[in-house]
């Protein structure tokens, strides 16, 4: 189910395309939840690239929470420190953004030459922030402790992030739109990258986490609004998100709607 | 004060050299605190680069928080989000990891090829994670509160720091280490990277914040422990720890000395 190769290959004037459409990129991540792979799994998407991801198969067919963790454990000499990881023949690479800079060339979502290669990653690197204050406001104190435990202190830093952080944030990007001399509609150049699937992917979470928090924010920020809404209309993407490869967001990922925390 | 120009380039198989001496980096970042510039200088001076840490300099020649604070606010279409932020000719980079993937083949500090460059992006990027569990161990509530004022979610934030997550983040390096087929006084390959200056500035920081808790971890970590003390014994290291340029640990950085969240 969660293999693309069926979906027809675009022109490349339709946007990203995969280079080698032979190649079968191998996706490990927890298979319930968003969570970071989802800036992999969109990125691999939005390029029709075929891919597996792996966890997400039956315990019979290598998948599973167990063996993911399992595959964590294995004595390679350059074994991941945690999911997301991509298995690309003989190459393992850890760490979302690290994945996405190795993707980026190969699947057309990297930008072109090195500044906007290095541009692209600093914004992604930006969002990977934003994604660690965003599961810190229900994690405050400690990842090995339930949520009910430390309520008390995500209270408080939900509201800092709210009425800090989310529009500090959010308005860097709309900055980075407004200010790009090809145009606000993409975050570099004029053409997709990750980092605007990326932008997408944070939109869509903080709007799931914190719907009033994000509306006041996304009120003032004309083109990341519209950024959200035209990455949701790409055709592959738009496909994605109505398939039943896209998790839902759920109370066990990094972005969880607490109510309270939203105040 | 904060150039290197006059410090003799090596020759090359001292290590790693700088390719270009004639080239001037700029670095901006807070002038009072190592924090997240510290990455990018350990990794100027590993090289003999020159360059210009510009805000430390006085306010007439252009130094100073405040003209950093400016220098952030100029509307030029790719601004960083945040200090630190490298500046070397047109381009302009933001984010630490940027920096350092930026700087890795223009210092010879990057791995040599594909795989090793992701490879020690993926190590920095991880050592970045560690970082920000470092400063938020005492700022778990918000950036904008005085650590007094979320003093008891830090007690309770730095012990799950301290019994979890520095044993899992420094046993995951010594893994590296030990499992490296070029052999374990390096993390990539059997030359210096970035990451290896940045692990040396992780367990120095780690054990200016934790020193218990630190040397509790390291007792059972002989790779990591000597690949900090073979760092530190480098020449332009040795010379820059020991110059003014190096700026002490304090408790405006990130990594802070508060003994009740070493206990």
């Amino acid at each position: 189910m969660s293999t693309v190769a069926t979906e027809p290959l675009r022109r490349a004037d339709d946007g990203a395309s995969a280079r080698n459409p032979a190649k079968v990129y191998q996706l490990h991540y927890w298979p319930t939840i968003q969570g970071r792979g989802e800036f992999v799994r969109l990125a691999l998407e939005a390029a029709g690239a075929s891919y597996v991801d792996v966890a997400r198969k039956s315990a019979s067919q290598g998948g599973g929470e167990a063996a993911l963790a399992h595959a964590l454990e294995e004595p390679a000499p350059r074994a991941a420190f945690a999911p997301p990881f991509l298995v690309d023949g003989n190459v393992v690479i850890g760490q979302t953004a690290a994945i996405l800079l190795y993707l980026g060339p190969r699947l057309g979502l990297g930008g072109v030459g090195e500044a906007d290669t290095i541009w692209t990653h600093q914004l992604q690197l930006t969002i990977a922030d934003v994604v660690a204050e965003a599961h810190d406001t229900h994690h405050p104190l400690s990842v090995s402790m339930y949520y009910e435990d430390q309520r008390e202190a995500a209270l408080v830093r939900a509201k800092a992030f709210r009425d800090e952080r989310i529009p500090k944030f959010l308005g860097w990007f709309e900055q980075v739109l407004q200010r790009n001399p090809a145009g606000d509609r993409h975050l570099v150049g004029d053409a997709l990258t990750y980092a605007d699937l990326s932008l997408f992917q944070l939109v869509a979470g903080l709007r799931y986490a914190f719907p009033k928090a994000s509306a006041r924010a996304l009120a003032d920020l004309p083109a990341v609004t519209r950024l959200h809404a035209n990455v949701a209309r790409r055709q592959r993407i738009h496909d994605y998100l109505h398939s039943s490869r896209r998790i839902a967001f759920n109370e066990d990922g990094i972005f969880r709607h607490y109510p309270e925390l939203d105040d």
